[in-house]
C-alpha cells in the first residue's frame, strides 16, 4: 500500500485514437486529484501520449486555467494530443524510468485502449522491477469498444449515437426519395476487427422495414451473392435498403473488402473504403441507383452529439481512476460494470491489468439475427443505454466552441531524449 | 387580383433533393393556408412531388394529426415524399391542368430549387393560357444555395452548420494526432456545380492555421502541381492539413476529378467520390498518411445539428408564399432580403419567377482569397449569421424521435394518368 505521507506525482497521457470524451476522462483524473493535495502533488500531463513522456514535454495541469479546464468536458479529440506509438524498445522503458524518478511520479495514469492497457501493464512492472514506488492504473477508452471486462469503452457510446442518429436520418433521406433516385444507401463505419459500431447502428430502426436494414460485421463473413440478394429482396419489399457495413468486413479468405484490389486512375491502389467496393458492387448486380457514405474522423470527434451516459462514464472511470490509485490498488484498469439494463446502472470496479491486456472483445453473436444482418433484442438491450441522454457542447457563432489548448510545458529535467 | 370569394383549394408539392428544414417550409405553407379558411379551402399535399400530382395521389393537410404537423418543423428530408422528375411532356401538363379542374386547385406552392422553379413557372403560363385561374409561388430550397435574387437558399444554413461543426470537431482529431498518425485529411461536401457548401466550411477556420486549411470549389479550376504544394507547405507549417472539396471540382480541362477513369477491383467506373481521388494523389506525391471522408447524405439530412437561422426561414418562405397567393402575386418565388450583416436583418419579398427560373448563383469569387483556397471577411460576413442558432429536434432514446409518416391518400377523382 502506498501509505507514505510524502505527496508524489502523477502522469497522466493519452493514447491512441481519440474520441468525442477522452478529454473528459482527462477533467475526471485532474478533479480527483485536486483533492487529494495532500495525496498527490502535482499532476503533469503527457504531450501526445507516452511520446510526451519519453520527451519530457509536460505540462502542469495546475497552470490550466478554468476555461481549458471546462473545455475537457465539451470538446472531442486529444487536448493534450495522443500518439500511435507502442513501447516496445528497452531504451523507451528505461527512459520512462528516468521521468519517473526525474519528476518524482509515483501515479501513472493511461488512457488507452487493449495496447495501451499492455502498455500500462508493463511499465508498472518494470518500474517495480527497478524499486520504484509507482502504482499504475488504466482509464479506459476506445470508440472500437473491444476492450474485456468492462460494460463499454468510454468514446463508445458517443460514436454509436452518432451513427444511430446518422442513419436515421440519412433514411429518411433515401424513404423520400427512392421512387425516382437512390435505392440503396451504404454507410461505412469505423470497426477494423469488430462490428461493435455498425451492429448500434440497428438502434435506428423501429421494425425490419426502417432502416437500416442490413449490418455488415468482420465477425460474419461476407458472402456477396447473399448479400445481395438481401439488397434486392429489401428493395423489393421496403422500396429502397440502407446498409451500415464495418470498415473490417472480410470475405470467407479472410480478406478485406476495403483492399480488394481497386485502383484509381493514378493506378494506385484505392485507399481504405469499403463502401464505395459495396457500392459498385450493388450498382453492378442489381443496376440500382446507390450512394455511400464514409463519415471517417467525424464519426470519431463527433462531440456534438455525445453520449450523455458516455460522458457521465467517460468522467467516472478517470475520477476512480484516481481514487484506486490511492486506495493502494496497482496495475488495475477502472471498468464499468452493468447492475442493470433497464434502467441502466453501473458502477466503477477495479479490474486485473493482466486480464485485460491484449484481449479483443468481439461482438456477441447473439446480438445479431441469425441472417447477421440485423439487431436481435439481445443487441438492443446491451447497446440502447449507452446512446442515452444529449451532452450538446457549447456552441459559439453557430459552432462548437474552439478551445484555446496553448498550454506551457514544465522545465525538462532531463537531457533530451535519443533513441 | 384573385378576390373571388369563393374559397379555392391549394396544392403542395416538394421538388428535387431534400435538406434538413424542406418539411419545415411545408409547416409555414400548413400553418398560413389555416389561418385563411375564407380564402382557401382544402391544402392537398402532394405525394413524392410532382409525381403525387400526376398520379393524384393527395393528401389532405386537415388530416395531419398535431403530432405529425409538429414534426414537420423538426424532422428532415420529405415527410411526403420528393422526386427527381423534369415536368416535359405535354400529355404530363394535360394531366396537371385536368388535375387542378378536378380539385379546383386555386394555388400552387411548389417547394423547390432551379429546375422547380422553371416548372412552377410553366405549370403556372399554361394554367393561365387554358383559362384557369391558378396562383403559383415558389417556395425556394436547395443545400446548393445556388438560386438567384434570394439572400440564401432554406436548407443550405443547416448544411453548412453540420460541415463547419463536422471539420472543425475533425480537424481537432488530427491535430491531436498528426505527430504519429494521419498527416493530411480530406473531407468532400456536396455541390456540383457551386462551391457554397465548401465555402461555409471555412467558417470553421480562427486563423491561417486551424482548419480547413484548403477548400477547393468547383468555380475554380483544380490545378493539381499547385494544390499539391499548398498541402505540402501546410504541412510543413502547421504539422498537418485538413481540405474540405466539393465533389464538383474539376481540373482545367473541366472533368470531374470524382470521374477521372477510377476504376474497382471488378473493372467498374468508380462512383463518385473526389475525396478519395485526392487522398490517393496525396499520398502517391507526399507519402503522407491520408485519411478521407464522404458525408454525402448525412450533411443533407443533418436535422440534429440544423441552424436556428435557416429554420425560422424556411418556415417563413414558407408562410410568406400563402401571404402573396393570397395578396394576388402570381409565378413569384418567396426569397429572403438580407437588410443587414451584423446583427443579420432579414425579410421576405415577392421576386418574379421569370428572373429565377434556369439561372444558377455561383459563389462570388472575393469569398475565397487570391489562391482561391480560403474563405475571406467578404466571404465570412456572407456565411456567418447563416449558421447561427441551435435548433435541436427532440431525442427519444438518445435519437432523434423517428416520425409516423402515415398519411392517407384523398378519394381520387381522374382516371390513372398513362403517360
Amino acid at each position: 500500500m502506498s501509505t507514505s505521507t510524502r505527496p508524489r506525482n502523477a502522469l497522466y497521457a493519452q493514447s491512441g485514437g481519440v474520441t468525442p470524451v477522452i478529454n473528459a476522462s482527462a477533467w475526471g483524473v485532474i478533479d480527483a486529484v485536486r483533492q487529494h493535495p495532500e495525496r498527490i502533488g502535482s499532476l503533469f500531463l503527457a504531450r501526445n501520449g507516452i511520446l510526451g513522456a519519453l520527451n519530457e514535454a509536460l505540462i502542469d495541469a495546475a497552470t490550466l486555467t478554468d476555461a481549458q479546464l471546462a473545455s475537457l468536458k465539451t470538446t472531442p479529440a486529444g487536448a493534450f494530443g495522443s500518439c500511435r506509438h507502442k513501447l516496445k524498445k528497452d531504451a523507451e522503458f528505461d527512459r520512462l524510468v528516468a521521468l519517473f524518478e526525474a519528476h518524482d511520479i509515483g501515479y501513472f495514469f493511461y488512457n488507452g485502449g487493449g495496447d495501451s492497457a499492455d502498455t500500462c501493464l508493463k511499465v508498472a512492472e518494470l518500474a517495480r522491477s527497478r524499486g520504484l514506488d509507482l502504482t499504475a492504473v488504466h482509464v479506459p477508452k476506445t470508440i472500437d469498444n473491444d476492450l474485456p471486462l468492462t460494460d463499454c469503452s468510454p468514446g463508445f457510446g458517443s460514436v454509436a449515437k452518432y451513427i444511430a442518429t446518422s442513419v436515421r436520418e440519412a433514411g429518411l433521406d433515401i424513404a423520400s426519395m427512392a421512387p425516382t433516385s437512390t435505392k440503396v444507401f451504404i454507410m461505412e463505419v469505423m470497426g477494423r476487427h469488430a462490428g461493435w459500431t455498425a451492429a448500434a447502428a440497428g438502434l435506428a430502426a423501429a421494425n425490419a422495414d426502417t432502416p437500416p436494414h442490413l449490418i455488415l460485421v468482420p465477425e460474419i463473413a461476407f458472402d456477396e451473392a447473399r448479400f445481395i440478394a438481401a439488397v434486392s429482396q429489401t428493395v423489393e419489399r421496403v422500396g429502397y435498403c440502407v446498409v451500415v457495413a464495418s470498415e473490417g468486413i472480410r470475405d470467407g479468405e479472410g480478406r478485406f473488402l476495403a483492399e480488394s484490389g481497386a485502383t484509381d486512375a493514378f493506378g494506385h491502389a484505392q485507399l481504405g473504403g469499403v463502401a464505395p467496393v459495396l457500392a459498385n458492387l450493388v450498382k453492378a448486380k442489381l443496376g440500382a441507383k446507390v450512394h455511400w457514405a464514409v463519415p471517417d474522423y467525424l464519426q470519431r470527434a463527433s462531440r456534438h452529439i455525445a453520449s450523455a451516459t458516455d460522458l457521465e462514464q467517460a468522467i467516472a472511470v478517470g475520477q476512480a481512476a484516481v481514487g484506486f490509485a490511492l486506495e493502494g490498488k496497482r496495475s488495475v484498469m477502472a471498468a464499468i460494470v452493468r447492475d442493470q439494463a433497464t434502467p441502466y446502472r453501473w458502477h466503477i470496479a477495479a479490474v486485473p491489468l493482466a486480464d485485460v491486456a491484449n484481449r479483443e472483445k468481439t461482438l456477441p453473436r447473439d446480438y445479431l439475427d441469425a441472417e447477421g444482418y440485423r439487431l436481435t433484442e439481445a443487441g438492443r438491450e446491451y447497446f440502447a443505454p449507452l446512446i442515452r441522454g444529449e451532452a450538446f457542447p457549447p456552441f459559439v457563432d453557430g459552432m462548437p466552441a474552439l478551445p484555446d489548448w496553448r498550454f506551457d510545458n514544465v522545465t525538462k529535467r532531463l537531457v533530451p531524449f535519443k533513441d
